[in-house]
């Protein structure tokens, strides 16, 4: 028990390593040899966890997910808004995320498994939209796949756009302004007035909880 | 004459190689010594054109300003929809706005330079969007800078999805998606129906031509 602890905490510590490298460098100018002096441990660790730097890079592209939970809210179009707060949030103070997100943006020898995080976010917000459309929430006409993709689409967009010109400060911001041009396209006309587009902030505070115990 | 004529030549055979090698490797991967094998010129002629890698790059991104180029069309929104959708066609046919595109989306030592592309396209948008406003094509309170940022922001996106997972080959399809969401928050919703989301025939002959040429 106490070694399988070992083992859980040497692989997280790697992946922690690797997240760093690889948002600093991208993955293929990202080295093996880098991620173990950052995590301290040796090679032979390394194997016995991941057979190479892309099994690295495939296992932080699974943590994508866990940045796609969200707590129960008034409306589901609420929670899909804040589902991409809250996403926002994290890109802006984690090193794992913004690796994911880094890995799946940039051109690369990964390839394939760089599609990895789109489709679980596409799948996150679709089954959001599915719950928002039974409600009545949505517009009658909206494909819900195709509303996932635009979401996501646009999300990504304006986080490479706030990156390149403010280093992710304006993201929050940004993230605003895309509710504000979305929702006249996807909900009901009645809906918008009271759905909030700015950060919780509870959420806020729970999210840099979670950052500090990290 | 004759040697000038030499020499834009040359130039350009640079850029058209450096435009490859970026567009295959990155900034950051890419090198002098690709650039010149591709060009088949000499090492001297590089420095005679550009100081450094970086020169080129930013050479580079300065030759995106073309692809905004636009035709003028029976309304000003229509001209920003034609202008996304001739974008896309180059993108897909291009390798130097590719190779723009890259420099722009992805983090490199190139840094503050990756922002030309998207302060060109956000003046070209905003310009159209301007000339909208005064013919009364969008709705009252919309605020020309966020709409630049986002259509920009949300074309940027798709892109990026569009490469990771169909090569660029769906991103027609993506843009009259984008453009069927954005519109009602950004239009009189009387123009919607009037307004044109797909791709022009004419546009998408004029620019084949213009690839055979080149």
């Amino acid at each position: 028990m106490a070694q399988q602890e070992r083992g859980a905490r040497s692989r997280n510590l790697l992946l922690k390593a690797a997240a760093e490298v690889f948002d600093e460098r991208g993955f293929d100018s990202a080295s093996t040899t880098e991620i173990l002096q950052r995590s301290g441990l040796t090679r032979g660790a390394l194997y016995h966890h991941f057979p190479s730097k892309e099994a690295i890079a495939v296992a932080l592209l699974t943590t994508h997910r866990e940045a796609l939970d969200v707590p129960a809210q008034s409306t589901n179009v609420q929670a899909v808004i804040d589902l991409t707060f809250a996403f926002a949030f994290r890109l802006q103070r984690d090193p794992m995320l913004r690796a994911c997100v880094r890995l799946a943006v940039e051109q690369s020898s990964l390839r394939d498994h760089a599609v990895t995080p789109y489709q679980q976010a596409s799948t996150a917000v679709r089954e959001l939209l599915a719950q928002a459309k039974e409600h009545g929430e949505l517009l009658p006409g909206v494909d819900l796949l195709e509303a996932a993709e635009m979401i996501n689409g646009t999300f990504t967009g304006i986080q490479v756009m706030s990156r390149v010109q403010t280093n992710r400060e304006d993201l929050p911001e940004r993230v605003s302004m895309m509710w504000r041009f979305l929702l006249p396209g996807l909900v009901n006309p009645g809906m918008i007035g009271h759905l909030r587009v700015t950060p919780t902030p509870e959420k806020t505070d729970r999210s840099a909880r979670q950052t500090v115990q990290a």
